[in-house]
């Protein structure tokens, strides 16, 4: 039977500010991306969220990203791959303490915005998160962008790698993503959404945007809790790929 | 024989700026608080810091503060225990990251700056500390001021811990320091220092400021490592304890 | 006729995070205070707030905080009073920037949060407040807390100020607010809240928690754009001033 | 007469953190770029850094940064044209409060690290930039490097510019700087940049690292406190550059 993890960010509230509908689109996931406080997400934020993820029974993963609050963590920034390296031992170490202390396990890191968009790239970065992911716990997943330099540099440190497809985006013939901006980047019909992940799910297909078939084996799908219309989405992927016999699990389940 | 250990914060610079002459004085302490990146220290930091204390046979332990990088952790800050105790784990968390990545274990946790002061007479907050410490390794020792609540603290929640002396400081009569601002509540006088802190290692007695005889037993004599002078003092107090047979020893050993 | 200027908080939203409903309770009030960057709001947010209140003709006003972003500024922080005056004037000249760059004047400084409340009562912060503010623009008009040392500072220093009462709080014999967590402290009903305002807006009179009359000449009414219940309380007590012959106007008119 | 102006960054220290040896080598000196917050200094370092200026008649700038104290505004950072005009208008108002408040103008305006080196190339950035300062205040100088697009910017925007070049950097045929990393890119002999500097702050020629003789009218030079030996060179130049008769002024002076 054809199994996919579906994995959403969580826990990016911070202080008196909230942001995601956490409570609501955790019933649908199998895997949460939990902040770690650098682009977002505050102590108390993490904790929460790491005992709503054990109470509802969700797979806990490392959301680390740049050390930019004001600006999301959205924004590229310079550093050296020592300095990357450190930030995300910093980062995992900080949500472990919180999974520890809850009795919960954590499973994954998936690195955030500009993070994981530069690594996507970047072998030297990528190597650099790779290794610090590996030197903190080798059997940690690392969650990263199907056909990405990440998934590379998780397999040449010898992690557990776990590929990741977006619903809503085109792909590339090569299997890269089309860039935001271009035409046809994002996929607006829900249904074509829909079709689109039961492909890459259970036939390990997608048509890319200049009409290939492309071959990809995605472990995970990503989705978002940021508003009542996302959580929808969600929820009605979750019960698309259900009926069509695809089980949702989490990464564990998926990349053994 | 007696044994006492030396501990001093480490780890205290920030990206571009350098506090504490830590590659010098880490010659003569036994363990080392080290900042985990609220009141002071970065993961380059940490990470720098980790790998000379281990390389120089040096205790490591986690030095969280309150969230205040612009105030050093100096200034008393009107937290829930709730929080504070989150702002622990997370602390303690990322840098046991570094420690794992490094091969070297955590030892202990010592607070700092006003949230040790502040744990000191509060019990609430002292057992919110304690709390964290041991939801996340109840392994670790827990370094706290001489007779204050953090060390009942410590023992109610069934952790080991290790009571701090300081070198300059003068004592009331109930063991408690005599708050800086009072007059001699610093003792300036170095000779007069180290005869008592031999006092207090090697015969668990120290003179209180109103001239009673005060029985203590500290694990832990807290030294600084400022500049040249506060270096050079904890050289001296170092083979001072030495010549009197006292052992430096870490807080481990310390607290067998 | 009866004046009274109604002011809210805005411009504390702080990157990807939004809170409060700026563009809805704007039309509503006649002062805004503007979020600094310490506790809550951004260099992009303070740009569009300023905007938004020129372009509905609401007079501006700074609202700065501890730094304590995580706390929201709520939670006391132990500064001195000289580094309470450094952080006011730093947070003035920032939102005054945004002021002149869109050819507005900058009216009044309201403290926020912890900030408002340890001043309200400390003499000595609350005269390093009002000279901060006298020092960078001896024409602002202060805005704090009917009888608190906040006004008393203003006046001994030599600024306008403008004493500012809660729709939806009791009040002691004295003057004073009745402190939170006191049975009775906050009014729930809304016609009540509506009669007390009008009550001390016109005739310049409320009626103490333990029954008493007390004198009040409140200059402002402190009100909040939080979410649509507290909005629309917002619009109401608006119109019920109107409907009774008090007119809504701006700080500068309230205090002539 | 010749006349140069030599301007050094100040005001950097934060908190706890010292850098830079401010209070000596202001003696040396007739421009003051002082952190405003986000790279680096703090509210009450910066009002420390004003009254230092204001009694040692050196003229006052800001030096705004990117928001990266972790890395001291060194790290290049994706911002938005819009978002780097909000942060300096930001902390351009924040510094000339103090200058208000001390009754000293704020003259001139040199960002910092990177977003200095981002903006000496990129023309949408260096217009935001600009257009940042004349809204504020059209009157202030924008300092910045010479042949360099934020010269361009601040001359398109109506700003009075400056020009700065390096002591101790080659240049390529073209008036840019030969970037580091590239041999020779940096002088080391001490005689050699003194020759240098005169050349270009008398006779406005240099020669360039390929042999050419450049045209250059430098109104500033660069300089920098960070230690004894650098404070030792400012004064070698400053006494060099008054030997042969060529006179230090400020930024107004030396571009009228």
């Amino acid at each position: 039977m054809s199994r996919i993890d579906l994995n959403c960010d969580l826990g990016e509230s911070f202080g008196a500010y909230t942001i995601g509908r956490d409570e609501e689109v955790i019933a649908f996931i199998s895997s949460a991306n939990v902040g770690c406080g650098f682009h977002a997400g505050d102590p108390c934020v993490m904790e929460r969220t790491v005992r709503l993820a054990k109470e509802k029974g969700v797979s806990i993963g490392a959301h680390p990203g740049f050390p930019d609050l004001m600006g999301f963590g959205r924004r590229g920034m310079n550093v050296t791959p020592a300095e990357a390296k450190a930030y995300m031992k910093y980062q995992i170490g900080a949500l472990n303490a919180f999974c520890v202390s809850s009795g919960v396990p954590l499973a994954h890191v998936k690195p955030h915005g500009a993070l994981y968009n530069m690594a996507a790239k970047d072998m030297k970065l990528a190597l650099a998160l790779a290794e610090a992911v590996y030197e903190v716990n080798p059997r940690l997943i690392f969650l990263g962008l199907s056909g990405s330099k990440m998934l590379e540099a998780a397999q040449q440190v010898g992690l557990t790698c776990a590929s990741e497809v977006f619903a809503d985006r085109a792909y590339n013939a090569d299997g890269t993503l089309v860039a935001r901006g271009t035409p046809g980047a994002v996929i607006h019909d829900v249904d074509e959404c829909v079709r689109r992940i039961i492909g890459m799910a259970r036939d390990n297909v997608v048509t890319a945007i200049t009409g290939e078939q492309i071959s990809l084996k995605p472990q995970s799908i990503c989705v978002h809790g940021d508003n009542a219309e996302a959580v929808e989405f969600v929820k009605h992927i979750r019960e698309s790929l259900t009926k069509e016999g695809i089980e949702i699990a989490d990464l564990r389940a998926c990349t053994e």
